[in-house]
């Protein structure tokens, strides 16, 4: 069994997930691996949950503050949120349990830029780290660490917090192994010095993770599966934005603003981004790469077909037939495939350095170009702002999608205000919904939101949409950005009030 | 006259303004010089906006779209306005004219990160550029330029305009030269490399500028000054808000987080800044250093009274007595001030890598702390972002500043909502006012909350922005950033109609 234990010592430290969990106490600071649905520990949260069930069964409070590389899945941030168990949870998240305990306002939930995480631990501004708790796929003789489906901030966690638990999972392939490349060559200012990657592919670390032998203080084994969600096929309207994106790129490419080749490509996960993958494959694309968080089904497809070179990334997010295939030709993978602390795949100087073409998923955009990720209606944080604000800020193109309504037509992906401002009019180069592209380079606000309202808007909203602009563009204080302040969230108001942003007829 | 233009085959093409301006038509491009008031060309925009007023005069249409480094002065953005010269500007502007054409809706005006322009230039993002009219100190036997008080984006300008104006103003010192760094080390995507700076005083340039000769069509002398407002010693507000924020720096020191060197300084211009600067003298400060975007009068004084060891920057923004102290002096600040390209002095890689220590002036703060940089309820603009974003983002510490409330009181600077957004709740650290300092670092929406209305807002607004805030907490959609869609504006509102923000008693 502890075959993936090389080092002697360590195997002293086996014990159980429950026994582990008892060196987590309340109010403690507790780091974990995992992004997306990978790489979590899967054993030890479940545990502490229970503690924590127990210990509030009979009148105590045992929470915890949990930070994390991304959103995680049921077996962490899941079972925590059902045992309200966490005091304090970071940098985004994803869990139906979770998000509705933050809406309640049970807990405090930090929606930060993944790239700041890392650094933010080292300038002191989460205080201590207590314990780490970081999936593993095995330990060298000398106590070197595998890495496992995902990267994420464990280099931080490992050596920022006071005592380390590590799970072993068996379930992860051995032959993950040197496909990571962690880099050790950050510092704190003024120390730091430039980061020698130049391309997508270039390595510029180790295949392993140091990690100090004296702080582990439990090694657990687990034997259990990362869950993402099952592949669904692109609907309709994610294949008609794709068509538009595909549309887009030809158009920059016969300007020579873009090569064949394009950039390195960075997306979020979903419907959509698997349908701007398959059109990259359908348009004849060879040769390209992606710098990006996450791999996805399609990007492992797109590495099958040759239409992706290779892939950087910090995290997988595959589902399990994507798991099934990766696993059953990962030495073709791994040739093609490099894994990165987030502080790298996500870093702003690598982003512009590389020129990426960054494209995002969206809650709404606004006939100016700020585009809400997080909240709906203004207060309901939805998942966090995850990397699409490192990427979009430095991209060469920043690209954000979303059907032009949802919930059956009630809700308009555009409206006249955002009620959350996460990407700023000046970040936003490209809107996309299933009805067109704005192309916003180069335009003032005005030129923007004539642009957005007549390519992107839906047929049902446009006319309000033209009339709100027209009339503000009439009536409002200031003329550079027209408004009206009484009426510019009143689309959201009337959705809370009566489940859809259409007026009554 | 002439010893200033080296090479003799250019001083063939020396002209008067009037002519050069002859060769700018309706409807180009133009690129400027210009950061602030220095080292705008002082006499072919005045020509220029005669030969609009002229054509004018007849019922023709004379209007050019005109790019610079950012604001410029009366002789450049004013006499332009004046005329309606202008159908296109950007990238930040600050001249009072010009400020009531954009907000009457009669140009366009692109505000956007100016650390963006000249890349999304090199991108084809704006188009060809027809002439660029670049003011310099002289022009080299090689036909090399010696750049003048300001860099800006004429290194872009140079290379990118199909024609190229130059001014040479006798009035800027000729010990200008040698103070300049410019970096040719540019590309675009994918063949950018590293951008080998890693201490702010680092030269990785040339002290001149490169001109393609063949493209000079017009050369024009001038002997005019910069122009910037006088300086006025802090008034009682600003030497507060500085209080707080020095005692913040000694709070950080005694933590560990910063050391007595502190890091890299970026300020804005204004009394706040320089009363911060001020206090750096007043603590005993030593040996610091800027990284920032202008030279302002706190800096002079600082770099001789030793507190500041070197500033690097890429413009001056000196009142008439700063620069004749400049003047009397220059061999001394030769040796203490490196002048880049703002794309250097803004470039997230370097902000980012040197850990700067952001301060920066604000429009508004909303409890969440959303920054509004720009918009008077949210339409009107004032000026524009300049590189409060990219300095912001990427800094170890952000910090926003303003007088808690404006126009005597009838304006709180910290709203429920702001108006409009330039920089996310996730890009804020630190929120200062005369009131008093909140530290945002590591807390979540409702906690900022607390920490900004206490900390931050004047009495006189503080229960209004507690009972705002805690009857979101109980009636908000989500309770995650509690807000009242129907009331989150109406402080900005009840000003457009009452003309304060105060409700009647």
């Amino acid at each position: 069994m502890s075959e993936r234990i090389q080092h002697a010592g360590l195997r002293q430290r086996l014990m159980s997930a429950k026994e582990a969990a008892t060196l987590i106490g309340p109010g403690m600071t507790v780091a974990m691996s995992g992004f997306t649905g990978a790489g979590y520990p899967k054993a030890v949260p479940q545990a502490l949950a229970e503690r924590m069930e127990e210990a509030q069964a009979v009148g105590e409070t045992f929470r915890v503050k949990v930070l994390t590389g991304a959103s995680t899945a049921p077996e962490l941030d899941g079972v925590l949120a059902q045992a309200r168990g966490m005091e304090l949870r970071l940098p985004y998240q994803s869990d139906p349990a979770l998000r509705e305990r933050i809406n309640a306002g049970e807990l405090n939930y930090i929606d930060i830029h993944l790239s700041h995480v890392a650094q933010h631990t080292w300038f002191g501004f989460f205080g201590k780290i207590d314990v780490a708790v970081i999936e593993v796929v095995g330990i060298l003789e000398d106590g070197r660490l595998i890495p496992s489906s995902s990267v994420g901030n464990n280099k931080t966690w490992l050596e920022q917090a006071d005592k380390i638990i590590l799970e072993v999972n068996h379930w992860q392939p051995a032959a993950l192994e040197g496909m990571h490349d962690i880099y050790y060559g950050t510092a704190l200012p003024p120390s730091r010095k430039p980061i020698p990657l130049i391309r997508p592919e270039d390595r510029i670390g180790e295949p392993y993770l140091r990690c100090p032998l004296e702080k582990i203080v439990a090694i657990v084994e687990t034997n259990a599966p990362d869950r993402n969600s099952p592949f669904s096929p692109p609907d309709v309207a994610s294949r008609q934005i794709a068509g538009h994106l595909l549309d887009f790129f030809e158009h920059e490419i016969r300007h020579g603003r873009l090569t064949p080749r394009l950039l390195p490509l960075q997306s979020g996960v979903g419907n959509i981004t698997n349908a701007v993958l398959a059109g990259l494959a359908e348009g004849g694309y060879r040769d390209l790469t992606a710098f990006t968080e996450v791999i996805q089904d399609g990007m492992i497809q797109l590495l099958k077909q040759g239409v992706l070179r290779m892939a950087s990334a910090t995290s997988f997010s595959l589902s399990p037939e994507g798991i099934e295939e990766f696993k059953a030709n990962l030495d073709f993978y791994r040739e093609r495939i490099v894994l990165r602390p987030q502080e790298i795949s996500n870093h702003p100087e690598l982003i512009r350095r590389l020129g990426c073409i960054a494209m995002n998923g969206m809650i709404e955009a606004d006939i100016y170009g700020n585009v809400n990720s997080t909240h709906i209606a203004g207060s309901r944080i939805m998942n966090g702002i995850g990397g699409s604000g490192d990427f979009a800020r430095n991209a060469y193109l920043s690209v954000f999608m979303s059907p032009s309504t949802v919930k059956d037509g009630k809700v308009s992906a555009i409206v006249p205000m955002v009620s959350h401002v996460d990407h700023t009019e000046h970040d936003t180069m490209v809107v996309v919904t299933e009805q067109g592209l704005a192309d916003l380079r180069g335009l003032a606000p005005k030129q923007r939101a004539r642009e957005i309202i007549n390519k992107c808007a839906h047929p049902a909203y446009r006319p309000l949409l033209q009339e709100y602009f027209e009339r503000a563009c009439r009536e409002s204080y200031g003329r550079h950005t027209p408004h009206l302040l009484t009426e510019a969230l009143s689309w959201h108001q009337r959705f809370i009030e009566t489940g859809t942003m259409m007026p009554p007829r």
